[in-house]
């Protein structure tokens, strides 16, 4: 029985973490921590485990083996560090750190522990996209030779003014928060080739004028007009790498009023359109007719295996595919994109 | 009443070309002229004019004040520079020429010449593209930040082996053949900004092998297996220019079943969706409620208008918005575009 | 926490009141009542409160601070003066009175409580309307020169022979039953301008002879053959005020088979047309187009808004759009219609 | 055979009266005048007759027994009283004149002459409207209590800055030249009921900038930008009869994008809807039932029917629904909608 801290008892370990390990017969949830008392207390009376404050006080046990970090991107680099020395393994919410340095500092500290670093990448658990990776590696699609990546809606700013709308403690905006998911998903059934050039260009556009910004509804809202907004909410790119070149556009919002919001895998057999968080389409060619195929396939619970994989990991070491050593290409991109927008000109990695 | 020789009797020049020299009272067509000695008297007996086949005896008739240009791409730059040369006006049809560099040459015979040389960007004609452009020049969109350009199409390469996929006579493919479109309307609309850095990528890959590519039409077809197929079907780039950011994909095949055909403007007031060819929606956010409007107007003869303007221009001098001087920035887009697909990085501009 | 009395338990303090109180965190149902004892039984077993018959025994209760009073038209001035002076807060139902006699009487027994007294004038809380509200007074429509107000239905003579078409209980019928929502709703768009001048013709015509009405459904039925019917079912008008003229067609039965039920706000910039308890679409004209637009929004229950704002009142006072002072020039206006059709001429105001 | 004259060789001239009086046996054209020459000798090889320039030559000739006033409305009433004096019968188009006192003047002209004196009022020789008047006459729809009109287009401004929209020679505007067709359709129908009280409103809005004026297509245009927009593009208002009251709505242009043109009779027993220039709906009820029902006729030619009407009066004698003292009726409240949207209040007639 793995015993377990979960540090940061917000949106993301509410959804995902604390229900995994509770239902997984593997582990045993032993601390549930939060700076804020009362969530950390209302997790503990939900999902059990002793509710503290303070992580270090979760790392100090050595009875835990193993804690998932939860909190805000600003924190995870200093967490994950401490826990890796603390002797404990950990699976870190993505994105692995705020920047591609804390990125290197935390994979640093895996290999000076020795214990298991994996990152939040919860899309390489996910049904379509493994089955997507299995007729890209079984040949189906052919060469893949571009891949179009589009993250763009129409008006869905998280908590304007909140934690995910200032760069001191998120890092960044939409690239960041749906940038890595739709980046990491791709390079993962491209088997996470090296990027080469990235050029890009980032905008904070919409919701910088914080009280002109019309919405209809707001996750992670509302807003707090006295906060920050100071990341971007759109983002354009060109990546060139040892296999296909990727282009991207994303947009937490934008002035055109339509979801644009998947994944096309180009290749010279074969081609797919996913649709984030849904289904996706195989178009091939076969006997001089064209073909649109839809698949069926019986869905796992991404969020659940992640969790279990990670435990499978504790108990007998292993890489998955969350391992630092591939999530760690996805941030390498992302700090490569914001370079390239800082200067206005490609970057060559 | 203007004396008109037009040069080359294919697809455009019987589309658009004479068509709109015939209805148009303040133009006489003197010369229809086709290397194909049969096109040239098809011509003429469908439009009038004397059929020639070497375009020299019409630049040689000292009547003729004006020609049309519609040959191959490969041929702009020759005949141009020799009509302006003998004193003609000229409208050459798009793209100005296979590069830039023979696009500057044009350029300088104009300045030599002092008479009229218009280049076919006939959008910068059309009705719903004016509207826009007026919508922006007014600042109903506010600032402009980004323009996504997307000319995607499953499956439509046209003629297989012949003139459009052969480099040595159309310059390349798809971005040359409807990409110049596309980009030219976009930076009409923005005023024609001074394009910066230019990072792209093209691949010719799915008419390659041509007995295996699979269609379900063609036009300008059909195919011959015979000739060649050395252009890019699919482009991928990112442009800074000295207003927004231009990021684009186009496809004149690929392997997702899907048109995406349209032009995206994003602007921090308004946005714009264009489906070219077609109708725009304008996206706008007032008074906490999101708007999506549509358009009405009435649209008139965008090839009419084209060739209406030039005899404008022959008739009285003047510079309309298909002058050279501004039609030659898209030139040194798609030349730039080219090169940074060779060099495999982005190009300064 | 504020205890609240219903008085009148039918449809609408079914439909909106009583449920609405319910929801509201800072409201306590106290009492339910209803003349009829069985109604006001059913509506505590289903909302909670104590089921009375008299309304005096709500109004003697000390702990009591705000009633809505729902029931028919004839009533609302004496109870709602009685528990004006018994010191309670009143949120009236629609229309104030039969008369606007009746509604300068509630007015002045407001000034003398010093409680508030609003009218359940809901569409003053409908998303839409205020959408439109915020057009209006942000300049989007320039300047508004005429109001078309149509509330027009093929069969929909409510509870025929009931109270609804009874003069005596209901002071008038599709003008005081729909005609009031729809003038209502205008004028608060146009900021309740001063009325000038009314002329109108009301008739009662396809009701009067009741076994001869021909109908499909009934609401507020069935018909009650030997009640009454001595009220308008169609109406016709014209008013000047200190802004825009409204004209207006109202019918609750015609034997025209369409339902026009709309308001256009015609402006010199901008028009609306509202299908009522619907969205809107907007014309304007840009750039030489003609667009229309369709607005997209999240509503909210304007019911609950409603009575949360009258709760409002009571816990902190304040003027909501509701306000007796502001609701009042409706029922001016609509006297001076039945007092111009009774005279078959112009009433100046 | 009648020998006839045609003053007035613009729209309606070439559209009806040339083309009617060409076609009819009866009728032989001797003179076709209008002061712009070209106009009277395009209509002469169009259709035969003497051109002139000058209508007292027309009258000056004894044999001309008949002419037809086609010019403007401010020349109406000149020429038809000089008409009459040398002893003409006359067809002068519709409005009689741009004014009530004019069209007096006209009508006593005739009582002189004891010629006769018919209005163009050309939908009383309707097919679809002549159906109607015997539904009505014939007791079909019960007792009618009122008529609603609609005329109201979104864009349809005529000729802007030219004649129709200068006061001094139309008299008024969409009133004058749409609503008189509306109106004396209604009247018509109604049997020419005598006109009590009317309250109206015009506006001159959308057009008065007229460079701001949007539009997709004029017609009687193009726009003369130097000219005069004095007229009203909006009218509403509220008849009083000794039979049904009259509503009314007109715009030749709102900001509302939809073409309300369509007179609804309200009847006790049945109703109808007719969209104008086309054909109409009956509604009934019978047996519990509500019955929509559209009627198929033989459409006569109206134009055709009106001009041989008009030769049989100047035959046979005898009144049609043409003559003067029907369409007078029309005139008269015309006029009163001016005076009553003038004086901000309602005429007493």
């Amino acid at each position: 029985m793995v015993k377990v801290g979960v540090i940061g008892c917000g949106t993301i370990g509410n959804a995902a973490h604390l229900p995994a390990y509770t239902k997984n017969p593997r582990a045993e949830l032993a601390y549930v921590c939060d700076i804020i008392p009362e969530r950390a207390q209302k997790a503990a009376g939900e999902y059990g485990g002793k509710a503290v404050t303070d992580y270090r006080e979760v790392l100090a046990d050595p009875q835990v083996s193993a804690v998932s970090v939860c909190t805000p991107n600003n924190t995870h680099s200093t967490i994950t560090v401490a826990a890796l020395d603390a002797g404990k393994n950990v699976l870190c919410e993505k994105p692995a750190a705020r920047c591609y340095a804390d990125a290197l500092v935390m994979q640093e500290a895996q290999r000076r522990s020795a214990k298991t670093l994996n990152i939040g990448v919860v899309n390489r658990f996910n049904t379509a996209v493994n089955v997507i990776k299995k007729l890209i590696d079984t040949g189906e699609l052919g060469n893949i030779y571009h891949v179009y990546v589009s993250f763009r809606a129409h008006r869905s700013i998280p908590g304007l003014g909140g934690a995910f709308t200032t760069k001191e403690i998120a890092g960044g905006g939409v690239l960041i928060d749906w940038g890595v998911h739709y980046l990491d998903l791709a390079m993962y059934c491209l088997g996470d080739p090296e990027p080469k050039t990235v050029s890009s260009q980032a905008y904070s556009v919409l919701g910088r004028p914080m009280e002109d910004y019309s919405f209809l509804g707001m996750w992670a809202g509302p807003p707090d007009y006295s906060g920050t907004y100071d990341v971007e909410d759109f983002v354009t790119g060109l990546i060139r790498t040892g296999g296909p070149t990727i282009s991207l556009n994303g947009a937490w919002a934008q002035n055109i009023g339509v979801s644009d919001t998947y994944i096309d895998f180009l290749g010279d057999k074969a081609g797919v359109r996913l649709v984030y968080g849904q289904n996706f389409k195989l178009y091939t060619a076969k006997g001089g007719a064209l073909f649109e195929s839809t698949p069926e396939f019986a869905a796992s619970d991404m969020f659940y295996d992640e969790i279990d994989s990670f435990l499978g990991c504790v108990e007998n070491g292993g890489k998955t595919p969350a391992n630092i050593d591939y999530a760690i290409r996805t941030s390498r991109i992302m700090q490569a994109i914001y370079d390239s927008s800082d200067a206005k000109k490609e970057v060559i990695l």
